[in-house]
């Protein structure tokens, strides 16, 4: 239950206080150039400790290829890579190892498993997202040959919408928002949008596999995402049909020889790819993990008062940019390998 | 890519207009006494033709089981059903058969397979939904042993909240602005919320195989759902996390010896239940068959207007509130089996 | 886990003596014109009652296609399928309601469900390859379109040497000796050889997914299958690498520009087809039920005497040539299809 | 592809002369005390250079474990490991980079991946297995707490029977015939047994999740293996009903109440265990590499000579012993915990 993906896989490990996080990337089409830099420059986007919106964690996050490559081609075989960890500081999770924090995994990973690694969150923390960009900036390459871009940006954090355009950019309004939740030990939410452009016509399957249904599982498997919509979304359910309706147009200069008037339906009909741009918001809690006094229990059910010492991001929803897009990346990218196994019998 | 689920799965066939709708639901428990009428209960929820506010299209929607069953007990083996159409008005569609109607799958289908069945939407129809209405009224007979319960209803249509709380009953505002949109020849979307209650702690899975995930796969594969969210879902992104942190309190009376002081977190943590209620909410657009002239194109791309003559819902939302359901409970079902085989060594 | 493949699959339902059986095929390509009438031919040929030599349980066997099919032309959507059975006798084993009967799976059904449908072996019955033929016969008409042809038969039969080399058929010896054996209330086991032609090199994968492993499970999921072997097999096993090397020579007239000396590899090396024939081998056992009086107990643990009244088979590998094929067809596309999938970039 | 199980799986990755080999556990039961030095000795059991009869390659094979365990202690979370290459000695490769060596996958990667790591066989080296070895040592650890054990032992070696009854041991006849090989730079193929004790009644599946099946495909994986039987195997194809059959007899003193009088099913009924010994054998081939001159084609398809220069193995059989128990270990303890999840109702 720690694979992502049908054809383009990503199989994770790792803790965020263990020796190092990996995983195994298979799937991945041979004779591609990897272009390292590119990664190692996705890998510093999510990275911690980079400025001071994030928590201040700082770990180089670089990345050890292990196999599948082989003078910077790959051959079509899994590859395996990990990320060490260098700045684990177990010491402040300490006196958490008996408590339960509020809105953390520490009472359900106990009660699944009967022990729980208190380190920092274990296996629950956001650390895990690191592999995930490796898979991603890979995917990215990959879709990129094929003309297909994938685009995420913060668009609205703790109800304060980001107006800046930049990847990775945001505005002096927001940037105030979270530096006025972080002096008061608090944390804020956000909305992450993410558009695919240039994914072909007929990308996705229908019934149980449409491509908004992987979407969504991708997305909702980010820590701290709360929900998921495309095209519409929650706003649709308001409006009247004749207000959304997605009507098409000729257009000869379109490889299909058609587009649509407006993009309502958010790249996707029936669950596949329509030719438009893909478009889809993920929402992203607040921290849970406040500076400031908490009341929780603790595993013998006594109620205590927790006070957080380790280090956090006042707003999730910076660093989950990039993870949105690794994870659009590979889901696209996977839905597109399995659309060349699923073919009409003319292209056998 | 027919096939839900992992341990609780159905596999199903079937087009709109084609001889029979059906499926195979693997992974059931042996054992279980059927109750049969429930079944037939369930069905009628989502029944085409059953009251003026949806479609007029009448099918009996009676369901022929084939295997797996003997004398009304599970044999643990697949159970095999089918569900006859006997309504199929083909004709209705004859004149669309070149036509891509706007925010429907007729070009997406083309585009993928080379050839599409025009009749009704073929597999893209909501009418596949039948099937998965049959594994979800065996999956919640099975969750009520354990004494887990489903329940879905509208919250909202067309803006307007539905103020009703019976199983599928609709307050007046909501009947009339369904009736207004008909009327009109128009559609209108709504929003459907499920709220599972009785999940032990423990069940789903870290990383790729989030709850959360697995049921925003399920959602989003409902035809004409845009959007899903859980707990505090897009709200709380605009929230700070001292407005939403999800406190644990002691309480002796309960199993877990404690519980959640607001279940902002709806129920699951870090992917995992943690005994809570589970609460998420599904967006639905309005219907995109309109009973008015569209302006559109066809296969060879010329201009044209259609007006549509199918049977149709003005509100697909009403009718998805018990495949919602449906789906929740085959998801939650499958969770909970899958928690059987990922388990501590104690528990071998 | 009724399901077989991973992109082209079948998920069967049925018990030998409910009221059908039948299965739900996905993958299947679409545009492809089926051809009925080798459909039942192929049916015909697994079909009991056929022959003296077979079992005289009598059944038409026809198949009824659900959905997935449009004037005769596949969509790319699942085609679900049943056929009934209309020669249920279940009182012949009302008597074995309590009875493990030995080299049966009596005991293995009632302790892993608690349960058993004690009617003709239920869903262990051979009854069940049924759904795999029209599966395979499918499969094989998408891989004759690409000029692979599947080909099995009888090769030994109780140690006696089939050199009747027509498809099913068998030479007096082997005859004599299924008679000899029926004569005597006694069965006989068999092996059955299946030639693959014609699959082009680089289908299969590294690792787990070795094209060997995929036929090896797909042949081992037969009933009463107790052995798979391919190329050189066991009797390699006692040789030398000098004796069964297999060398590749120069041959312009190939599409591959050489070809192998000799084909000891059985078309098979590292997992990937290498275009020369795939060879395999296929063991069956002599039939566990004997017209004869048998020794075993009833599920009190009382010793009995059994004396099957059923309608057997002497020799089940008569029978089983087919249903190779059939899983052969089926794997080989599978195969064929995921490697569509698994592609250099260059191919994307 | 490379994923090995479906609820205790491996995804194993590295190539022969890469920087490591490594893979991901997942599936692992919670709270396990790994006992690290049994890892240790399993491992040399495979380790090439431990003795005169094995390729002369010496590689420590130290596995450094990086997640999912805390303190000695599983934590149910996935187990990353690596294993690094020491002894790569690519330089013996480089005059094969475009020679198709007989025998081995040269071509066939060629053909699938349109290029192929040429040092030592790359991804399709038996090297592989060593991560094969960390999985499987790991899953007897969790049978052994079962009272479940596994083990396999070399029973003939190039046609000579090998007497020797203890773990890795061979006789005098055996090794006479591995020496003689060796010193005719020639190979010999050789048989693996394997037996698994105490597995209950009940695991295993029907249909497509037969345990022979799972079994089959788990061994057919292994590198050089060519066929695959249980029970009375390819034996059995030769033999009359009446002397094969496997009757119950009652047996107060079993768990189960009876047990069986002979054990010519192998364990296995239906697909599913039946509480007695499982006993299978793997056919292996004779390495494909000689120490003599060979005839083959390059990549530009002309006829050459090859002298292999690479350390090999005169008789992979010998090594492949623990590889077949670490397969059964991991297959079996899958299909166990799978069992989990299929239960009775009143199991639930």
């Amino acid at each position: 239950m720690n694979t992502f993906g049908k054809i383009y896989t990503l199989t994770s490990f790792g803790e965020s206080h263990g020796p190092a996080l990996g995983g195994v990337i298979d799937g991945m089409p041979a004779g591609m150039t990897i272009d390292f830099d590119e990664v190692r420059r996705q890998m510093s986007r999510r990275r911690p400790g980079r400025d001071a919106l994030v928590t201040p964690r700082n770990e180089a996050d670089e990345v050890e290829f292990l196999s599948g490559i082989m003078d910077g081609i790959t051959l079509g075989s899994p590859i395996g890579f990990i990320i060490r960890n260098t700045r684990q500081r177990s010491g402040d999770y300490r006196e958490m190892e008996h408590a339960f924090r509020p809105g953390h995994a520490d009472f359900t990973y106990t009660e699944k498993y009967g022990l729980r690694d208190w380190r920092g969150g274990g296996r629950a923390s956001a650390r895990e997202t690191a592999a995930r960009m490796v898979a991603g900036a890979l995917a990215a390459q990959v879709l990129a040959m094929k003309g297909i871009t994938v685009k995420a940006r913060l668009v609205m954090a703790g109800g304060v919408p980001n107006t800046a355009t930049g990847e990775d950019e945001l505005c002096d309004e927001v940037r105030e928002a979270i530096v006025a939740a972080r002096a008061a030990g608090d944390s804020i939410g956000g909305v992450v949008e993410c558009t695919v452009h240039g994914v072909p016509a007929g990308v996705g399957e229908p019934a149980a596999g449409k491509l908004q249904a992987m979407l969504a599982a991708a997305m909702m498997s980010v820590p701290a995402a709360k929900g998921f919509e495309y095209g519409m979304g929650f706003a649709g359910a308001a409006r009247r049909g004749s207000e959304v309706i997605d009507n098409w147009v000729s257009a000869p200069d379109d490889p299909r020889g058609m587009r649509a008037a407006a993009n309502n339906s958010g790249g996707i009909q029936g669950g596949i790819s329509n030719g438009e741009d893909i478009v889809m918001r993920v929402a992203f809690k607040p921290t849970a993990t406040l500076l400031r006094d908490v009341q929780t229990v603790d595993d013998s059910r006594n109620e205590i008062t927790l006070h957080a010492r380790g280090r956090h991001d006042p707003c999730v929803a910076v660093r989950a940019v990039p993870v949105v897009e690794a994870m659009a990346a590979m889901t696209v990218l996977d839905a597109f390998l399995l659309s060349k196994a699923h073919i009409p019998a003319g292209g056998l």
